[in-house]
């Protein structure tokens, strides 16, 4: 009895507030199953729909079926590994990290694939109908991330503390990060390959060879398509931002500790609470009165305004001046970011409109404007990030970086919210098409996924930006963790030079494999749908195409193409370590995060601008659809796909990982 | 009298050796006068050469003086600014440099000018003889830089170490360096924008438009497209090379005296001096015997291989064994460097053959495959960097990567001469045709220009691997020269790391605004073409087209459009050195040249493959000229050429001219 008492003791003096994490995510996931259970309660009423979704859904299931496989033998030896090597508490973690970024995306995929047809049936009925369905389908997957990520990381502490001493336990719960990484390497990268084969194979036989529209059902690759965009885009994007989401705090609390010792180690957690909360407030404010487009912007970035003003205000309340403002700097770098993304890639403004104009000198010069918009896109965000960088140091001291993270993604439910909701949104379109209901609903999801392109950039921009400043953070504390002196991390060190060069290569290298695997995953779909079409009665409508296979061709090859690059991913930051040593390694970080940044930006921009410029002109700029401009729009964005949607993004986890992969090796170099 | 021989000896004290270079140089140009009589000797038998040689000669002296028109104010305004702020010793330097900058680049203009028609007449004898004369041009630029970099250099230190004494005239010298970066900066970029613009503004209207094949006489660009290869692939490489080679010199002299006091200013210059006697060997071993293109390559390799060979051996016999390893370091980096270049863009290899076949599949697939081959390339030069970086300091401390840098351009004189020697023929080829010379001849100068694109592609190496390692050791000075303790370039400082992602972010801004500038630039020069086809008898081969008219355009709008990326290079680190401090300045350098070093990798390769996948199939593979292949790989090539021939090249100028910048300006900073 007593020995109960003493451990009740034991565990609530090292949790000190890390319970408001458990409770606040509880919260979270009490909102989460309401939210299932409104887009649920919306009965799929035609036959075809359902047939559709059925079948996107069991598409998504195979998909992460072969994934999960794979990501559970990884899972398993590494695990094993740290347990070996550094102890039961970083496994434990790492195996915690992992499973419920898993689960966060499985969730998320579920929810996604299922509020497809009801979003597209919804539509017949209003515009805010269809839109109070696809954004409560977004809002699971936010919320059900943060939730997730801020009970799991809260318990998994508190157990390691009470167990290990907050020592360990903070060096420990860095396994946790890990696991996510390694998650989010699998899922980002996995599904981005996935997504864009998928688009490529279905797009290349069907609408170039055979000439039969987008979201024709008679191609048998384009349930694999439409799997592919909840793969990517809901999947993929939750947990790369899982990742920033508890590497930033996990960041946070090790810095806490060095700066303020164990009463600091809660405070992350409590501002990602605040933030938990604050989201599900800013997903309640997302409705709409009008059904123009400018009304429904409007109304999603009700949301998340509301969301980062309620944070702001009460870390002023709350906390210390140095922590609110860090905070806030955080919020307003994630909010700039993301509106330059747009600001490059929206065709409301001039620089979209010059790549659309280009389009008409031919495909060569559409792309060649298309690169140069791109490059220049990234001149707002590196000087955003430079202000925020030497703003939070300032206020806050080397903790700052790692607050402003914190900040930034503490508002992550609504931000992911907005940005899951566009895949939903464009599968709505892809079903209202094939299960044929109608030209009006098909209108309506058009607004609904346009409006998805945009919250899309945005979320894009925002996802770069978080895993920035998160790799950076993760940098200070793996620089903090050397136990060397910050001064030995000199540019007038040649290893330390040698590992920034070897780190900006790094982006180079991972995009370029990445993009070749999107290339060979794209040549097995397009032969077996030449294969399918080679039975007549297929492209006569009479013969049902054979979607499973291209699903599982594409499954099977993605994960498979996934692994050189993720090998990339976790062994150069093991081989420069063991190799050229901590000096190099820490330059490694940094160049590659400061080359992966500037890449990341630059690919997603210029894929968003071909993408929007294509999309003006199909809607009668310079000829319209058929003209010589729109076949030059057609080529940019072709080579914009991969940029944008597939080795773009899994630079987000690129930087992140290698950060974190160099953190937990750390013991074994110094 | 007795005044006058102290005079003598504190001048020889100071001179130690220098006079070496002063030699070495004299000898250099005695031999440049021999190979220009050898070219001038073979006069131009047809009407039609001499007046097509005319006109590219008068069109590439409009541009010059265009160009020197601006650069003199330029040069005025900043000597004066440089003689106010810090002494008359940089000033004279700054000015000095710059002008033998640019008598370089007019000799070896003039020259390359007079042999193109020369070699077109000569290729009617012989391949041997063509080879001849347009190598002979090619050495005249190559040993034109060398020898008037090396006198000059020494000349200047003389001059300022006996009136200012060591230490002063070592920080004046620096002024030379930033005179041949400014001069490069206005030969490159515009020669760049100039040279891509009249390209594509032949192509644009003559080519796509009317449908008249290329270097057709008809076409009012055509003269201004050969003018165009002249000013950027001869003057502008040579004005960069001469960057690189008296930069490396330079700070190779400083950290040679910081590391060994007066004894070891002189050692740099005299392995500049073994190099270019050996240089002058080395062409004069450039023969061939046999007319295929095996045997032309063996005989142009045989020249440099043997020129570094002789540097190598003498280093070891004159210079203890750390000085000769960092000197053979840098012979063999350039060397690996510049073959990976041409394993990624040559036909003969994989990678182009993949880029090749790509075009199969329709442009855009075209496109991102030579952007993955681009970005895979960089792997190789990258560890090869690292590598000397290591092993350089390894043997030679600090003063070990100068002395690599020195080491790979000591032999200048004979690489400088084989790239020079592509555009001499390559403008031969053009020549044939307008002058009509026949069919056997075209075919021997198609021999000859195939010959002049693969040494382009080792060249083009050769240039971003020196100027990487020109950028480091001028940052090896520059945080030498801040005073500071290395200590204080920490990574984990804030203000280091901001300065990293900015530099990161320099050569994305620059290079979107150069590939803007050609875009505009081309414009004009469509507007113009189109005009003067508008009479009905140009297209008919009656009117005669107003060559000077688009040579006047091009000129004028490239030096225009060089405006505002220079300023942006030079502005920069003025502005980061002032706002942010001395070590984000440092992190501004670092992150730049790597950053720029990749981005300078990736754009000449992806450029070079798109190119030859182009010629691949134009030669008839997949279907050949015609077909959608063909259309598809033209469009790769379109967007390569501005990466592969403006921005890319410029960005060897930005990455120098940055350090350069920040170490004149130290002095105020710190």
């Amino acid at each position: 009895m007593e020995d109960g008492i003493k451990k009740l003791a034991i565990i609530i003096q090292y949790t000190g507030g890390k319970m408001e994490g458990v409770l606040t995510g509880l919260i979270g996931l009490v909102y989460v199953l309401y939210l299932i259970n409104f887009v649920i309660k919306h009965k799929i009423k035609k036959d075809k729909t359902k047939e559709v979704t059925h079948l996107i859904k069991t598409g998504a299931r195979a998909y992460l079926h072969s994934q999960y496989t794979l990501v559970l033998v990884f899972v398993v030896i590494v695990t094993a590994i740290l347990w070996l090597t550094s102890g039961w508490g970083i496994a434990l973690a790492f195996a915690s990290g992992s499973l419920l970024s898993a689960i966060s995306g499985y969730i998320g995929m579920e929810v996604a694939t299922s509020a497809n047809g009801r979003t597209a049936e919804a539509a017949s009925d209003s515009v805010k109908k269809a839109l109070r369905i696809a954004f409560s389908a977004g809002s699971v997957m936010g919320l059900t991330v943060v939730s997730l990520g801020l009970i799991g990381l809260s318990i998994v502490y508190m157990y390691l503390s009470s167990h290990l001493g907050v020592n360990a336990a903070l060096q420990s719960i860095i396994g946790f990060g890990f696991g996510a990484s390694a998650m989010a390497l699998f899922a980002r990268v996995g599904g981005g390959i996935y997504t864009k084969a998928a688009d490529v194979g279905a797009d290349l036989v069907g609408k170039v060879e055979k000439g039969i529209p987008e979201d024709d059902p008679r191609n048998p690759a384009v349930i694999a398509d439409n799997v592919g965009d909840n793969v990517g885009d809901v999947a993929g994007m939750g947990a790369d931002l899982f990742e920033s989401y508890v590497d930033s705090i996990i960041s946070a609390m090790i810095l806490a500790f060095v700066g303020f010792g164990v009463e600091g180690i809660p405070i992350p957690i409590r501002i990602a609470s605040i933030g938990l909360i604050a989201s599900i407030i800013g997903t309640q404010l997302v409705h709409t009165k009008g059904a123009r487009i400018k009304d429904l912007l409007w109304g999603l970035r009700r949301g998340f305004i509301a969301a980062i003003l309620i944070v702001v205000v009460i870390s002023f309340l709350l906390f210390d001046q140095s922590t609110a403002i860090a905070v806030t700097i955080g919020c307003l770098t994630g909010l700039i970011i993301g509106f330059s993304t747009e600001y490059y890639t929206s065709p409301n403004y001039p620089s979209t409109k010059f790549v659309a104009k280009a389009a008409k000198d031919g495909a060569g010069i559409n792309v060649i404007a298309g690169l140069s918009v791109g490059m220049k896109s990234t001149i707002i965000p590196v000087i955003i990030i430079v202000i925020a960088l030497v703003l939070a140091t300032k206020v806050a001291g080397v903790y700052g970086v790692a607050l402003a993270a914190v900040g930034m993604l503490s508002t992550l439910g609504v931000t992911l919210a907005s940005d899951a909701y566009g895949p939903v949104a464009d599968n709505a379109g892809g079903i209202a098409k094939m299960a044929g209901l109608g030209t009006r609903t098909r209108k309506r999801t058009d607004v609904l996924d346009a409006l998805g392109n945009t919250t899309a950039a945005v979320g894009k921009g925002f996802a770069i930006g978080s895993a920035a400043l998160t790799s950076l953070a993760l940098i200070t504390v793996f620089i903090q963790n050397t136990g060397l002196n910050v001064s030995e991390f000199s540019l007038g060190d040649p290893f330390v030079v040698s590992g920034i060069i070897l780190g900006a290569m790094m982006p180079f290298a991972f995009s370029s494999s990445i993009i070749k695997s999107v290339g060979k995953t794209a040549e097995k779909i397009v032969e077996e749908v030449r294969r399918q079409f080679k039975r007549k009665s297929i492209l006569k409508g009479k013969g049902k195409p054979d979607y499973e296979r291209c699903v599982r061709i594409a499954s099977t090859h993605a994960v498979k193409e996934m692994i050189y690059p993720g090998a990339l991913a976790i062994l150069v930051p093991i081989i420069v370590g063991f190799v050229l040593g901590v000096k190099s390694l820490a330059g490694l970080l940094i160049g590659a995060t400061s080359t992966g940044f500037l890449m990341a930006v630059f690919m997603a921009n210029a894929g968003g601008t071909w993408d929007n410029a294509k999309k003006m002109i199909e809607k009668g700029l310079f000829g319209g659809p058929g003209s010589e401009a729109h076949k030059s729009a057609v080529i940019g964005d072709t080579v914009g796909d991969p940029l944008k949607d597939s080795s773009g993004p899994s630079l987000n986890i690129l930087i992140k990982l290698m950060s974190i992969v160099a953190l937990v090796i750390i013991r074994f170099i110094v």
